[in-house]
């Protein structure tokens, strides 16, 4: 946790009709108490980088411990967060456990969309799992960005079926942009960097099958490799995105 | 599993006096044996992608299955594993469960020495790790050999003390090679891809002290960074060799 990151209804705004500065108050319980008092082990008077979700970073004071909340003094700055990568990631569903690795990962990376997709080789029972709900992925999208001192929430969409994906809505989504799917083929090109707008489509363990392959070739996708070595999707992400910015 | 990795032991060669091309049996029970069975789900005839440990690799033909073990009928090929990375990882000694996972991406993406350093802020409790037993070190090795259809088993070495290592064992290693270290630093530069062998050195969460930063710069090595955003380590890593290689 680099930056602790609060939620905007979590700060507690104090007038500034004295000579004191602008600031808020916010009080934290939970995994964010636990780990400002184990890992940081703030004490009062401390300062603590913070950041609200979707707003700005800043300082946060330790005014007061108790034994399960601690309360910060907040002034926020207007830092800009770092910047985001110019990519949309498709990815065919991985197996749930991998998925919030992958979430936390790309978020720290910077990704800023990522489509959930259907594919042949996707587990049905996939679908079917608690990490996917909402609650569940905002939860790996906090700890990527409070990894990466960011604050800008990625959004995350699902889409079961892939067919009706690729046909009615990738068209528009492709449109101007950089469109690349990794796949290993004997005739695929490596990855060269750019800084355009990219849609990065990443199959699942075992791949998309040939007519996958094909139905995003059709939309403008070309197909790149990694070389020889077939790696895991959890690698084969932070992989791609160095490569390919 | 890409690959099904054998010991060498487990070969019992057949010799070739008749018209049969030589080749080997192997009995494959637990781990392997359940992979096949509920993966490949793999029958009589079957042909599997095979490879002896720092050998070559091959096919297996399934010969017989039945509750706790399979038969495969190996023979091998003169096939050349995929080139390795021109790389030693110098790791700050991460979390045991991470290191597993290090362990394993690192190895599928070919790095082939891995030397395991304490570092100021290592919590001294992970070098007790049962995971730093050299039986579970070689799991997580053949784990990512099997994902990259690799045979050469990387060297892991242990150096419990930073300041003998970096001061008696560096300079002889880091003869003649680019030598990295990724710290974030204003004054750093990013990195940049090359073929020469490389020695890469990559701090524990919260990073490498400013004294153990010095003292790599005085063994010559030179201090980048990737950017604004902190990675977990375990995202680093393959972000650090995608962009080194």
């Amino acid at each position: 946790m680099n930056l602790i990151l609060l939620h905007p209804n979590e700060l507690i705004w104090k007038g500034d009709s004295d000579s004191r500065i602008e600031s808020a108050e916010a009080v934290l319980k939970g995994r964010r108490f636990l780990h400002i008092q184990s890992v940081h082990k703030a004490e009062i008077g401390d300062l603590l980088r913070v950041g609200v979700i979707n707003g700005s970073t800043g300082t946060g004071a330790v005014k007061h411990i108790d034994s399960n909340s601690i309360t910060l003094n907040v002034m926020l700055h207007q830092h800009e967060p770092p910047p985001p990568l110019p990519v949309t990631l498709i990815l065919a569903l991985p197996r749930p456990k991998m998925l919030r690795r992958i979430l936390q990962s790309a978020t720290s990376m910077g990704v800023k969309k990522i489509i959930l997709l259907n594919s042949y080789k996707v587990e049905k029972s996939f679908w079917q799992s608690p990490y996917l709900e909402p609650t569940s992925i905002d939860e790996q999208l906090i700890l990527g960005l409070e990894q990466a001192v960011d604050t800008v929430m990625p959004e995350v969409i699902q889409r079961k079926r892939f067919k009706p994906f690729v046909e009615d809505e990738l068209p528009e989504l492709a449109k101007e942009k950089r469109c690349i799917v990794a796949h290993p083929d004997q005739q695929a090109r490596f990855c060269s960097t750019s800084h355009s707008e990219t849609l990065l489509a990443i199959g699942p363990e075992g791949g998309f099958i040939p007519y996958e392959v094909e139905k995003l070739n059709n939309v403008g996708f070309e197909t790149v490799t990694l070389g020889q070595r077939i790696l895991k999707v959890e690698t084969a992400v932070p992989v791609l995105l160095s490569k390919l910015f």
